[in-house]
């Protein structure tokens, strides 16, 4: 997508051929800069750093980061350590483990003087495709936005809520949740996010907000406490968030607070759709009890960047002093509380038997 | 309660006898401030840019700014202009304007020159009562707190989440949610608080970890997204938050995301309860509908105070810039995911019957 006139992804290979650049999310909003990792630990610290973060993009940023590891050491042993590597420094979002499972698939069973090029060539692909993947999430959703056009006043714009970022910056183009947004925009329907603000780490304000206007889509930023108060005054059409893994039963790990937006829509009978691609299922896991929650560091709560009045980007102390915070990234959104999937694949309901029509391929897994 | 080891309230007369002093609660938590107001336009500003916030306490500052009005001005169209000015301030909290009646009543039918003393006499009492309510909340609150100690391992804290800062920085003093916590923790029963953050202004973090962490109660601060989350995974044994303003059919106004943890209470049987005075209860609203939600300033979202590291305090933009924000402070939870109000006269089920049990003499109102 566009920021300041020009098209970026938010990952791409480097002039050199063989180091990646990418979007230095923790500068957004306040500064757009872009950093270089040149080996697979500099790989894995924009995971864990979140100078790189949304399920898909970090997927891909490891998956360099093989290619990477792979140039220094192509045997087995240095291929095993460095997936464990990079496969440890997020332990919820799902994508990171599948592809890396994907990069080993495309190596293992090459002779070590092929597996370099093997692994770029994999890593472009697992890029072009989550781009593709997006789109057509994109174009799936779009019906959602259409139907509920239909039955407004002309000109009278669709109100989507969205938590966190699950934008074009946590993929490499599109986004999820923001994918069916961007082409309605685009198809010329008027659409209104409301947008979440997502404590702590604010992707919603800094991020959605930052790609929203870029892209010049009327937006809308709100405390996270504010949605179900917008639901009940009859202000949200349709919630559409994203989500880090998505288990056999259809429950959906996402933001912490997801679930509370959920409850609400719920509550008012808004509909709540969870846009993924097929590589967020986590088919080995039957529900969502057994998903590891990452927690995080209390500074994340304590602590805030912002801008002052000339500029300079500082970090504030927020908090009483001396007082401790939780930190827990994510939580499960039981599948009850979902309308539906929207996938690259098409719409289906929150349950086993609608990710399977989806997916019937894994009725036989 | 205690800051550094000495008493105080919330507000005092100062020692010229006719002015009043407050503890500034735009500087907490970073810098203890108080501040005099010397008119009733002062007592207004600090309502306004919230000085003074919590029901209870604005209803006291607006008291004894009707007392300076009428220093100035003692006849019946001074003080009519004075209460319709000081009651506009903030249109959500129903003590402000039960509070500003309570004063008309005291002095309508006196004598102009009698009118000033009897104004101040009536303002002290309206805090002591306040005071006393709250200490009486605290002990039938209490009762809740044991119950649930009493089903726990020795040594094993209650756990209590609360939003906002329903504490005594909202009061007089002792606070209504937090009322109970004191007193549990005073008699020695292991209570752990979860404080709710509280976006937009911080409250939680701000006010309520400062006057737990000034008291010695252990409290965790956690961003509002996080509740749902520790409720479901049994970390929540009980919810207590205060309220702005409680209809007949006992609907529960109070600020923005009360409504999400009431969903999320209700979704994993944590109880939920409202700790309020009798002076919160609105009878001539039916329900929750028609209770007017204050929409704030934008800033407030996309701006933050915080502390730097050499302990100047400054504000930070920390949101996309361009961005527009929406600001509803309150919100409605509706009664039926009440699971039952703690006033001053004890507890009883969020329903019409429930609230006329307590109060019975309203039958005939």
């Amino acid at each position: 997508m566009k920021i300041g006139g020009r098209h970026y992804r938010t990952i791409w290979l480097s002039d050199d051929g063989w180091s990646v650049e990418v979007i230095d999310q923790t500068k957004l909003p306040h500064r757009f800069e872009t950093v270089a990792l040149k080996s697979c630990e500099d790989a894995a610290r924009a995971i864990l750093t979140m100078q790189v973060r949304g399920a898909p993009l970090i997927g891909v940023t490891a998956a360099y980061g093989l290619c990477m590891a792979l140039r220094e050491d192509a045997s087995d042993e240095a291929m095993d350590r460095a997936i464990e590597y990079l496969a440890k420094q997020r332990p919820t979002a799902i994508n990171l483990r599948w592809a890396l499972e994907e990069m080993r698939k495309a190596i293992r069973n090459l002779p070590r003087e092929l597996r370099v090029e093997a692994a770029y060539k994999r890593a472009a692909e697992l890029a072009d495709e989550d781009a593709e993947t997006c789109r057509l999430i994109g174009v799936h959703g779009l019906s959602l936005i259409k139907e509920i056009a239909a039955r407004k006043k002309p000109g009278e714009p669709v109100n989507v809520l969205t938590h966190c970022n699950a934008g074009w910056l946590a993929c490499v183009d599109w986004g999820t949740a923001t994918s069916p947004i961007y082409q309605a925009h685009d198809a010329g329907i008027p659409v209104h996010v409301w947008v979440d603000e997502t404590r702590p780490r604010n992707q919603g304000a800094s991020l959605t907000a930052f790609e929203l206007g870029s892209h010049g889509v009327p937006h809308t930023i709100v405390v996270d406490n504010a949605g179900g108060h917008l639901m009940q005054s009859g202000k949200v059409d349709i919630c559409i968030v994203g989500t880090d893994r998505v288990t056999a039963n259809g429950d959906v790990a996402n933001k912490i607070g997801t679930y509370l937006k959920a409850l609400a829509a719920k509550d008012n009978n808004v509909p709540f759709y969870v846009a993924l691609p097929y590589s967020t299922i986590d088919w080995t896991l039957e529900d969502g009890r057994s998903i590891p929650i990452e927690e995080r560091s209390a500074d994340e709560v304590l602590k805030m960047p912002g801008r002052l009045p000339d500029g300079s980007v500082v970090t504030v102390e927020i908090a009483a002093p001396g007082s401790p915070a939780g930190n827990p990234a994510f939580d499960v959104t039981p599948a009850r509380l979902v309308t539906g999937f929207i996938t690259e694949r098409g719409i289906a309901p929150a349950t086993r038997e609608g990710l399977l029509s989806l997916y019937p391929e894994r009725k036989d897994a």
